[in-house]
């Protein structure tokens, strides 16, 4: 069979090659349908089309008054962007926040202290917080460090500041993660914090997060509302890519 | 600071190394620990350690009377086992299954259009299917695909193969798929179809699937039983990938 790309289809793919490019850039202007339709040769209706598309993507923002521009948030973040809520919705252009509930050293349980790598009993620090976006709660988030990552923490000052930028000043830089997410219901902590009922949907992730070295410096578990965020990859055909579905408990 | 990497968790980068470049085959037994032992020049506790670590992630399985073998479904899958739920079921070991529950010709609305990209009121294909892992319901899909693409899936038996080996053979084949994840409650037809009380969190993968040319051919809106499927996916600050998390309505 053929399958002709229609000529929006083909427009799109070269806006979207530009933006992913940095061509346009992200938050600047897009041109105008104007400019576009006569750099383009075509007429205004796959113009209007392909940014549509993008549009509907959350590629491009804005319209309706406002002049459309390219969203900051395209697919592509980088790794520190994707690892730190802070830094995340800062680039959104929205103000993160963060409130903690929990702050402690205890020794690791054997299930934690394999899963830190280290030995069962050993010092290790948590942190339960909830974090906002705007005002609004958005994700309640409980991280394990090894002590001596996270007695960097003890003592800072959380409820202004990422801890990733505090251990980063303490020479402690997370350079690859593992992510596992899926769904769950929310529990008492969650439902109070996050204002839902308990058993509401929440997307879970759980984090692993590796050092320079290779030793794991963080494990986490982040209970997102749905209604405020979602998870976006991409892959294909040309380009291995460390995604996988997995069965639970196949292993 | 000093954060050395102890001899477990050197070990377990490198056998960690060795089953993703496939030096250590899926599905193969991995060597005994007597012969890693040997190799290696430690003790049999970091190299316990170690396989206990993989074991935790998945990436080792059996043991307990049954010799322990590299995992088919590694964190890296290829784009096919990850697109069609018959191949990685497959690939698992299980026997995939699927339902049929509605499979319609109708016209696009304009929000069904708008992401297919084509014209409202174009025909388009709808298919509903329950998938199953063994004999359990795992995940309702809801796959829409352009006329001139679904009129492939309109007279074949789905309930004994797979809608993109069905495609394969007329040349339409993805190459690229976006990928939104968060998490929603069961509806009714849900809640009837996974045997799950209306309101029970479900994991949702929405799905823009691109053939060759960069048009769409489907869309889909899978629901996942979280108990049965969950996804896991790696970064690092390395390689640049399409990852993202995203604020819901913020584009």
């Amino acid at each position: 069979m053929t399958l002709h790309s229609p000529l929006h289809a083909q427009l799109y793919e070269e806006m979207l090659r530009r933006i992913r490019s940095g061509e346009w850039c992200a938050g600047e202007k897009v041109p105008s349908e104007k400019s576009l339709i006569a750099e383009f040769g075509t007429s205004r209706g796959p113009v209007r089309q392909a940014l549509a598309t993008l549009r509907a993507e959350g590629m491009i923002v804005g319209g309706r008054g406002a002049p459309p521009r390219v969203h900051r948030t395209a697919p592509h973040q980088s790794f520190d962007t994707f690892m730190s809520f802070t830094e995340w919705a800062r680039e959104l252009g929205m103000t993160p926040g963060q409130k903690v509930i929990e702050r402690v050293k205890l020794p690791a349980t054997e299930e934690i202290a394999r899963e830190l790598q280290i030995a069962p009993d050993d010092p290790i620090v948590e942190i339960i917080r909830v974090r906002l976006l705007g005002d609004k709660p958005a994700m309640l988030e409980r991280s394990l460090f090894p002590y001596e990552v996270g007695r960097h923490l003890l003592r800072v000052d959380l409820d202004n500041g990422s801890i990733y930028q505090t251990l980063a000043r303490a020479e402690v830089v997370p350079v690859r993660a593992k992510h596992i997410i899926d769904a769950i219901p929310a529990h008492p902590l969650e439902a109070e914090q996050l204002h839902v009922d308990q058993g509401a949907p929440l997307l879970r992730v759980r984090r692993i997060a590796y050092g320079s070295t290779g030793a794991v410096i963080e494990t986490a578990d982040d209970r997102y509302l749905p209604a405020m965020t979602s998870f976006v990859v991409e892959n294909s055909a040309d380009h291995s890519m460390p995604l996988a579905r997995q069965a639970v408990g196949a292993a």
